[in-house]
């Protein structure tokens, strides 16, 4: 068990967790937003941060600290806590990112770990090499090497009770990936950032991004802490929380700001072309567009900014209760038509249904049927595995609703789309208990048939009748062929 | 031309409009919000509706103003607006669905509408038959004969600067509500509720609310002003602007605070459930859920009731900003999530393509394809009646992506799901230059593939050829017989 990390709740990969940060005293709930602050420009003071947006937690750049010689001489006397008058935990960059694109900096990672000790950073980080995404795997392997020897050297320094990040690369090989997060969680380093995931996100390829992270959590243990790093859009965090991320940080609420750009849950507007603000916030509820293209510069980019950190705390506030309410992927359902590639980040998520299961809780409130990709989430994953264990009798009638198989069948169960078949004393129980539309789709009746063809194939010796209301055919040709078939809607016509 | 109401920008069914009323000397911009006031107990003052929430136009009931001495003397005496001090417009109901509960009230239609002009009421409405879902046809039928003949009276009498609306009812027959529609839209009468639909949306049956006010709407003409009469949930305002609501009036975001309940766009929650506020408006911003359970009760009621408009009266103007932006469909993509009775309601609208169609503006920012139900928008139709009218050579290759087809055809077209075929001149026009998922899926393929179908019955002289990347059988077998088949993948491979 991780000491500094408890998870308290979970829904598909999602959970609440709290974070103890003994250096700042404080325990950091999960999801957790840390808002990036430039020492050197803050649109948004820390105090602001917290005070006013319940701010926990925030991540500075020790790079740009150490660069600056007035910042740096203030942080060394005083201490971050007190340059940045900040009560929560500080954690600070390595800078690696910077240091990929503006050439190697020549630090050892002793002297990185100290500095950031020595300025009262309460979550540290190493200089590891982003390796980006679709590099060839020779350099992903390589630079995968260097990261993790210095993750070794990290291991081995005594940095008292600050806490230390394990940035998890491997570019786009999620066999590297999986690898880095098994490394990372068998060093005692504290916090796991999947790192180099911005070009992937900066070029929408969530789809990508998802794969990187599954990767990364086969890896790592589920008592690993997860930040996913420098992933600014609140539109991807319910997405990105549903795969097992923890933390995320935001530079987008004042880089946008500072272009003119809002932010939304359904993606980014600029300020001229809204005509109405979208949005309750204490910003938006005193302003219209007109009044805030009217502001002075300044005072415009921190009312943006000030917008953009209300939806993002917003979002992980509604993250939180989707988790504890067991309805996070009905939020990612949502989400997941904010813009095609988010769709295809939906859709990569449920290829990695197998493994969400896995952590999913047995029983929710209600699992909601509102798209095809519904046929595909665990849950429905989930039944169709308890369908090998389940007894069945010699003469077995399935059928959709209540329509009962009169005397020629030992049972009769009932077929409810997208899961398949279920003896009658289940309906009551998660997930069979479903919300289902009206007008179904084929996608839960191919899902139902593969429960039924699972059924099956399960108990080869059962004579299985399926009553169907109407399945098109090429669904009703995924069955085996001894499956005996009935179309109810004939029946009554 | 209606002269009181205009319509100045358009997407799918939706509008932005401005409903003038002379009454109150104001112009209503919809789509609209009329919180619902009762004169007997204000949660929320209409004075503060207007100043804090912007609200433009309120509707109070003038059959409780009737029945409350004290209240109907000083309504007679100094008018609605002094009674209620509201600067906007003022609307108001007959009472009908009082009268509908609790037995008839023997007043004439020209008592009715003068005893509202008589308080000062800015938009009347006479006593109509608020005919429920599923009763007999000739029950619908004569009920609504007597609606019609109230209307007639109703549109004799002299109103003066009073707008006066015409309820369309018809139970649950498409034909007769779309009669009534007609009928009533031959009156001069200005504001047209859908009546008696609450039922349906207390039923959560919002397939079949969208049924009744598209029939509704077939029947009046494209400038009238459709108020979707009990409409209280902003879950599904974005779905029912699609269908061309303009008016929507909520009583819900008071009854609900009553009983702790908070609205959110994805569904009610009870206030006891809520350990995070997913809102970032001026109640959530200040209060933690135990802050808002702690409260006294008249305190926790209005504080619910505030929230509750903060986040009615936000979704009213993300639904026009998405109609100037031309993304109202993504809007109601993200809405029909919701709930599994709102999918419903989404693929009820889409049943409706050909009428909305219509309206639908010919270019916009870009389509999203989002769902498989995006494959069903107004847009992929329109491209299919396209298909009809360009002209084509004699021998013509169709396919995915940038590969062209040799010497052997006169031309080479594009294929792209869910649109199907195109000249590749048309690349960069709407709604061709849309995003599209990597991830395609069956029901955009078979759009494609009923384009391609199309394309060939026009030209049942031209040879085309399909090169197709693994599109699936039962879609290939959709296609006409003499379309030759070229599959791309087995190529490459
Ligand atoms: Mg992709
Ligand atoms: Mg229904
Ligand atoms: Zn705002
Ligand atoms: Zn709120």
């Amino acid at each position: 068990m991780r000491e500094c990390f408890e998870v308290r709740d979970t829904d598909v990969g999602g959970r609440i967790g709290e974070l103890t940060v003994p250096r700042a005293d404080v325990t950091v709930e999960t999801p957790a937003l840390l808002p990036v602050i430039n020492p050197n420009l803050d649109t948004i003071s820390p105090r602001r941060l917290a005070d006013e947006f319940g701010a926990e937690i925030l991540i500075t750049n020790s790079y740009i600290i150490h660069g600056t010689d007035d910042v740096r001489e203030q942080a060394l006397e005083d201490g971050l806590h007190d340059l940045l008058d900040f009560p929560g935990a500080i954690m600070t960059d390595s800078g690696s990112f910077q240091l990929s694109e503006y050439g190697e900096i020549d630090v050892t990672t002793e002297e990185i770990l100290e500095f950031q000790h020595a300025i009262g950073s309460d979550i540290a980080t190493p200089v590891d090499i982003p390796t980006p995404p679709d590099v060839s795997r020779e350099r992903a392997e390589d630079e995968l090497a260097t990261t993790q020897e210095r993750l070794e050297i990290a291991d081995e320094i005594d940095t008292g009770e600050m806490l230390v990040s394990a940035p998890v690369q491997g570019s786009t090989y999620p066999d590297l990936r999986e690898a880095a997060g098994r490394h990372a969680d068998g060093t005692d380093l504290d916090v796991f950032p999947v790192g180099a995931v911005v070009p992937l996100m900066n070029d929408y390829r969530y789809d990508d991004m998802i794969d990187a992270v599954a990767a990364a959590k086969r890896g790592l243990g589920a008592d690993a802490p997860v930040h996913l790093f420098g992933a600014g859009h609140p539109m991807m965090f319910a997405l990105a929380a549903a795969m097992g991320c923890d933390l995320f940080d935001s530079a987008a609420y004042a880089l946008y700001a500072r272009d003119d750009r809002y932010l939304t849950v359904r993606g980014t507007r600029h300020l001229e072309d809204l005509e109405y603000l979208p949005c309750s916030c204490p910003v938006c509820t005193t302003h219209s567009p007109e009044d805030l293209r009217a502001l002075p510069d300044d005072a415009r980019e921190e009312a943006l900014a000030a917008h953009n950190l209300h939806v993002t705390f917003e979002e992980i506030r509604r993250i939180k209760q989707a988790i504890r309410a067991g309805n996070l992927l009905e939020l990612v359902e949502q989400r997941a038509r904010a813009h095609p590639t988010m769709l295809d980040g939906y859709r990569t998520l449920l290829d990695h249904a197998a493994h969400l299961e896995r952590a999913d809780p047995v029983s929710k409130g209600a699992f909601f049927y509102t798209s095809h990709e519904s046929a595909r989430r665990p849950e429905v994953l989930r039944h169709h595995q308890r369908l090998d264990r389940l007894s069945v009798p010699d003469s077995l009638f399935l059928t959709e609703g209540d329509a009962a198989g009169g005397d020629e069948f030992d049972e009769s169960w009932r077929v409810e789309p997208p899961f398949g078949p279920f003896p009658r004393a289940l309906s009551k129980s998660y997930p069979l208990t479903a919300e289902v539309p009206d007008r179904t789709d084929r996608a839960a009746l191919a899902a139902a048939a593969d429960g039924v063809a699972r059924l099956v194939d399960s108990n080869p010796d059962t004579e299985i009748t399926l009553g169907h209301t109407g399945w098109p055919a090429d669904v009703l040709e995924t069955l085996p062929d001894h499956v005996e078939l009935i179309d109810l809607t004939a029946d009554r016509a």
